[in-house]
């Protein structure tokens, strides 16, 4: 085994090395560590990053390993964290100069639950500023001249670059799909009230959601099965049993999967190259894809999120706004100004919105389906650090809390990486993994 | 026995009599029929009645009772149902003349649970237009000039005539404790999402509780048992195991109980007899009963339960009010206009306050009372029907979502009933029936 390179293992790998005594978690950790050192200075994915703590964490793992206690599913694998996230140890600074210096003093539940599964916390990523549209200081680790997406860019970028497995993000409309897509990994945002958001920044109950990011769909399994579950304080979890993420998603389908091909009302922003690329897939699938239009209730979606997004944010961003505004970006000024202005009618007309715009989609699912197959952004990462992209082809799936993944299936003729996505019904979660990893078998298979 | 007092039975005694064969289902609908046409013509309860199809029922009890098929819990047994919740089998017109003449083809969850336990659904009682403020026909049956109270008017009415022993009601502010306190009944507003509302009227999903009537606390639990559980069509209720209501309310509370007293900001508003029946009872409650002033941040709840009602039924009336406002009485009107000047910001601080205020009233229960003893209303019944009266006692412990009883305990010296009303920690429904059976026994006892 090459030990330079390690940062290329998978965690799944990487774990099962690390248990089997064969590598250990100081080694991963320091080869890691040598690609921040060889590639950050121009990616520039950490908000904080102490190489010396987790070194420090990577000790105690291998120390505890070597003592025969038990040990977690991802033991002595690092993972990096979106700070947005509570950690106890670490600074969490949300993007905005108003909370540099802010230290949690508990960890978010998703930390907490990596820490039990034997995680290095590896350090925090870049966010854009509340996670929303300001950028932050990350590249796209493919070509430093473009956006690595956005909001979780630092998470998506780190991971592609190697220098972390995995990480967490999250999503409110496009925040993990859009940098997973634009960086060439995959990303995941499962079922809203899947995995807790208790200690994550709040800025929409509705809309936010915990994502996942990492280079093999089996590695999205292994983390989601660590993260999903009830938390109390988060009241749109609910107790449920274990998902089976790592053996449902290893799984072959039981029959081969049907697609829907959905371009929404968006698709004419999508470039000739995607466009092409996706006639491909829709081409290899043959008969197991179909075009399906979106339903009439579906069309107004975007305003319905928008309405609730600017609300919502507004809201939760009210006592920032009144202290210190002028530290707020003018894009967060404007958003939070516009939401101030949303009258409660308004926002529960469109809260009240979902439920029927998701059931259109279940009763796709329910007769025909397995997933929704449809462009994760309308092309490759955009040139220029100004803007993180385009969300309009996640808002949908966000706003109805359907589980989403992008698969780094193409590719643009400049060399960077398109994603193709697929969208499950609610609680489907494990099952999209499946389908997901049959679609990249195809594909792939097609390519030979 | 008296066939002819048998409207004056409780639906426990009822409902055991039928059981064993010595009273019919017939015999007691009728004798509550007599009842009806004896005294509607001045109180005016219902508001929809088909005296022969109250019997078809209850024949139709009588013959599967004899049949020797198992019955449930309520069999043979009327119950009033205001006209908000729909029925399949009789019209629901919410109080409003612009759904004169509506018929649902389905029940209500509630109603169909009703049927499941055998019970006779009696008719459909006067509720106020949309339940809210503007009254119905019903009086009050202690004094035809009186009020009964509002919105469940014909509920309560229904119960302290002795039409029913049993009937339905709801509270978004006090639309169950008021009429029960004014009409001399028991009314019992359980815990926010204990009882599913599917099928009811919705004015307020964050504020909006079935409510209960019966004359006895027994009978309180009998039929509580009956109606709390889960239903995924109301998002507010959750799996939880069977609430033993009859079980628990019918125990003896392990130690005395502990009140606290707790005379919210309109104790001015409290009238002098009510004062001195209050000073009574805490005297009787010697050291079983201490003051305890409201913590700042529940000052505040009057407002923001204004906020969260205005907004979200200028929400759920909106169809209402764009098609036909000019059929609205101006009291709605003017409700819906404020709600929709509502800005979503301040809505949603208002349904963010819930969740402090409640916790300030936990750590009270969690610490030392099992229930918050203070009044039902600032007093008896007032006189004229262009009122419903003071909800101000119970808007705190609606918002809160905890469950509140009102027990007529107090008599005016013009000789109406006057409640007295006990609240819990939410998911204590059946432990405050415990305690405030205990209640009414000391009462009683001091009496003596």
């Amino acid at each position: 085994m090459d030990l330079n390179n390690l940062h290329l293992l998978s965690a799944s790998e990487a774990a099962r090395l690390i248990r089997d005594g064969i590598i250990s978690s100081e080694q991963l950790v320091e080869v890691c560590l040598a690609r921040v050192r060889e590639i950050d200075e121009q990616v520039q994915a950490w908000a904080f990053l102490d190489p010396d703590y987790a070194l420090a964490q990577a000790r105690a793992a291998d120390e505890l390993r070597l003592s025969g206690k038990p040990i977690g599913p991802l033991h002595g694998v690092p993972v990096g964290v979106k700070d947005i996230f509570d950690t106890a140890d670490m600074p969490t600074e949300y993007g905005s100069a108003l909370y540099a210096g802010n230290t949690p003093s508990r960890d978010a539940t998703v930390v907490a639950k990596l820490r039990a599964a034997g995680a290095v916390i590896m350090g925090k990523t870049v966010t854009t500023e509340f996670a929303y549209l300001s950028p932050g200081k990350t590249r796209n680790p493919q070509n430093p001249e473009h956006t690595p997406g956005g909001s979780s860019s630092g998470s998506a970028a780190a991971v592609a670059a190697g220098m972390a497995p995995l990480a967490l993000g999250s999503q409110t409309n496009g925040s993990t799909i859009r940098p997973a897509t634009f960086c060439g990994i995959v990303g995941f945002k499962p079922t809203h009230g899947l995995i807790p958001r208790h200690g994550m920044l709040a800025t929409s109950r509705t809309l936010d959601h915990v994502g996942l990011f990492a280079r093999t769909i089996d590695d999205i399994a292994l983390l989601a099965e660590q993260l999903a579950g009830y938390d109390e304080r988060d009241p749109d979890t609910r107790p449920r049993a274990r998902v089976r993420f790592v053996e449902v998603a290893a799984e072959e389908p039981p029959l081969e999967p049907m697609f829907a091909f959905v371009k929404t009302p968006y698709w004419e922003r999508v470039d000739e190259e995607t466009k092409e690329g996706f006639a491909e897939i829709i081409e290899q699938l043959g008969d197991r894809v179909e075009e399906v239009g979106l339903f009439p209730s579906a069309m107004a979606a975007w305003d319905w999120h928008r309405t609730i997004a600017q609300a919502e944010m507004a809201a939760n961003l009210e006592r920032e706004w009144e202290k210190a505004r002028d530290c707020l970006s003018e894009l967060l000024q404007a958003q939070i100004e516009r939401g101030r202005e949303v009258r409660a009618v308004d926002y529960q007309r469109a809260l009240g919105r979902i439920r029927p715009v998701y059931e259109g989609f279940l009763e796709l699912f329910e007769q025909r389906y397995d997933a929704i197959l449809t462009p994760a952004a309308p092309g490759a990462a955009p040139k220029g650090l100004a803007s993180t992209g385009d969300p309009s082809f996640c808002t949908l799936w966000t706003l109805c809390g359907m589980p989403a993944i992008s698969l780094p299936l193409l590719q643009s003729s400049n060399g960077l990486p398109i994603g193709v996505q697929l969208v499950g019904p609610r609680d489907g979660d494990a099952k999209l993994l499946r389908t997901a990893r049959w679609l990249a078998a195809k594909v792939a298979a097609s390519e030979r």
